[in-house]
């Protein structure tokens, strides 16, 4: 994409009215535009990142079994009276469509399990997980959620009006919610790893309510997180990354999964978290099926959220320098920011190569000076930055430099295409 | 995918509550589920259709030069306030969060217009539509409109929450607006044609309020239509598909394109609009730019809707029969549904084959009777249907029947690779 066509707002100071980093760097990046408190526009370059993410995701659970489908967000008040949320759950969106009450979602428990409801009949339909490629059913969707949120004040990792990706399972037998659950713990490692920040995620404990002893949250590392964790080091020196959330720290106060007590305090941010429901939502709406011997029992479920813009936003508080955003290669807005010093034929044609080969190039085409299009491209953070000058043309290359690293290297043009996947591995 | 596996609701009675086609069809056929009154849940066959109905229309507008953004459902009131709607819009749904009054998207104009005005500061900001590939500043998003309908008695052809394409344009120009127009007309005729459904397309002139002599609509021809339109049958009989919206009929009775009186009653849907917005919008928020002599100028604007959902039931409304819908290839959830009666291994030895070549199939692999699979596939309506049987076996082969057709064919085992590619175009 050249750079002079992108439909990219900036504003050289950051907003004042923002006091995350993340906030502020995807603003300043032209990435987000804040609406209001809390409410925030997805600019063609913040969208990019987005619908990486979401790929990414959706990729791992299809590859657990599970549909994906799209629930409503406008929900009837008598779905929400029968769990009793409709009174206690005190950040939801409510208005009025004539006489009728309507919710607007906040999560989808109350929509799903109705609609399960209306498939699960007797105990085959629900398959049980085992290794002849039989999968427990399970239902997702990307959807927009609604939170009445008092303090919208973190950026993108605390919004009125949010893009969430919500699993849910379900299951005749505990052993089988249990099987799955770890399933889906593994697949949202392997997503944290794919997106790039699988080496900061510790999967934390954290609490289960009064259904489970325990739920579990994936806590990305970083001074800017809102959470506190204790991250056991035992674990960590066998290379397992566990934590346990301050909210059950007196409950709990060794390492659930090892006993040590060597526990370490640090902050992280939520990014996505996993819990067992058991028949918390199956048992008000009535949900079950008959067992073999005929009798009725209520469906064990499993719910399993992550956050899209929560995380774009953390990634955006955990990869950061003074001058803006580094982005993972895997959810970059482009894998190369070409930057051309008034070499423009030469770099329209390393741009059609690039591009050829299938990398994602922004092509800056504009009229500014050398020193703005650095400071752009540094709060842009594509990975990597390729320039071509006078000075790169009379050693006959171009002068490439990760984002990540203050080193700069001559390659010549005959090699560019070649030696690219060195610095950004896109197969 | 297996059907055993797949989450499919149906019910074998139609729905009493709904009273239109499309509704009663995509229930039946397992493609969406009511929640309530004008609120469907996509279920995973229906996402399905939608995601390829969605990325037609996609494909075609990023070629047209526009970029991709998603704005926030949750608007500000002030934003309504300035353009007056808060108040004139009937079926804006509103809701207070705290203090503060909301407004639930049914268009985006009030939020589009001023995000625009934070880039659009000179006339270089406005490219013109040239033949050296530039183009207008234009942006779409597909997002989640809402509207406090109250007659939500037509399935997706109206509901109060629905998934929408909405394109807006900006220009120096009214030239340089009505040369994008056209643009968008050709690519929304293309996208009609990719969806399978280019020849039930009228293009039809309409009110343009009292900014513009006309709007246009595309309304696809069907007996189900709401609304009445008056074709051209001189244009049609040149090969040219053009209507007048009756609402205009009287201000106009001869043919705006050829002039012609001959002009025929009918029904139709109207699946899209275009619209001048001219400076309806920029006048109210100040979007302005400085031409070249310095002077302030207003930005001239067009708006370009197309209903996702409501595509899928206008083009179900007009493509079925008795049994059930009778998909286009490029929509179809599936394009092939295998079905097996007591030959499972030879089935799935197809079933791979299909998949490896390209294709998508729906197995049916359920210990059903040949009856009920066969309504099913009726019902789900995907263009081709295989049948494996001890029947087909003996005679070394399959059954192959297009949904459309009554006829059916003998396919030998080894050919049903070859010969697919003439029952459903998939390159």
């Amino acid at each position: 994409m050249r750079q002079s066509k992108i439909f990219y707002i900036t504003c050289k100071e950051s907003p004042k009215d923002e006091t995350s980093s993340n906030a502020q760097l995807l603003i300043k990046g032209g990435f987000i535009d804040k609406l209001s408190a809390g409410i925030y526009t997805l600019l063609p370059l913040g969208l990019r990142v987005a619908v990486k993410i979401e790929e990414i995701i959706r990729q791992e659970l299809l590859a657990l079994g599970a549909q994906e489908l799209s629930m409503p967000a406008l929900h009837p008040k008598e779905n929400w009276e029968i769990t009793g949320r409709w009174e206690t759950m005190t950040d939801l969106y409510k208005l009025k469509d004539g006489e009728k009450e309507m919710a607007l979602g906040p999560t989808h428990e109350e929509i799903i399990v109705p609609l399960a409801k209306q498939y699960i009949k007797s105990w085959r339909d629900l398959p049980l997980l085992d290794d002849n490629g039989n999968f427990p059913l399970s239902l997702f969707q990307f959807q927009t959620k609604f939170r009445r949120e008092l303090r919208a004040k973190s950026g993108l990792l605390r919004t009125r009006e949010f893009q969430m990706k919500d699993l849910y399972s379900f299951h005749r037998s505990e052993d089988d919610l249990n099987g799955f659950y770890l399933k889906v713990k593994e697949a949202y490692l392997k997503i944290f790893t794919k997106l790039g920040i699988g080496e900061k995620i510790y999967y934390t404990y954290a609490s289960g309510g009064t259904f489970s002893e325990f739920s579990h949250e994936f806590q990305l590392l970083t001074e800017a997180g809102e959470d506190t964790i204790y991250i056991c080091e035992d674990c960590l020196s066998r290379g397992e990354r566990i934590a346990i959330n301050k909210e059950i720290i007196g409950k709990v106060d060794i390492c659930p999964q090892c006993q040590s007590k060597k526990l370490k305090q640090a902050k992280g941010i939520e990014v996505a978290n996993i819990f067992k429901l058991k028949n918390k939502f199956s048992a008000p709406f009535d949900l079950s099926y008959a067992n073999q011997d005929g009798e009725k029992q209520n469906v064990l479920m499993g719910c399993y959220g992550m956050g899209v813009g929560r995380i774009m936003g953390s990634i955006v508080e955990a990869s950061n320098d003074a001058n803006g955003i580094i982005w993972p290669v895997a959810i970059a807005p482009f894998q190369i920011h070409l930057i051309s010093l008034d070499e423009d034929s030469s770099a329209q044609k390393i741009y059609r190569d690039l591009q050829a080969d299938g990398y994602e190039v922004l092509y800056d085409d504009r009229p500014e000076s050398a020193g703005k299009k650095f400071i752009d491209a540094d709060l842009i953070g594509a990975p990597v930055r390729i320039v071509v000058s006078h000075k790169t043309t009379q050693q006959s290359g171009v002068e490439v430099k990760q984002r990540k690293s203050k080193e700069v290297e001559i390659i010549p043009y005959e090699e560019i295409i070649k030696r690219m996947k060195d610095y950004v591995d896109i197969k």
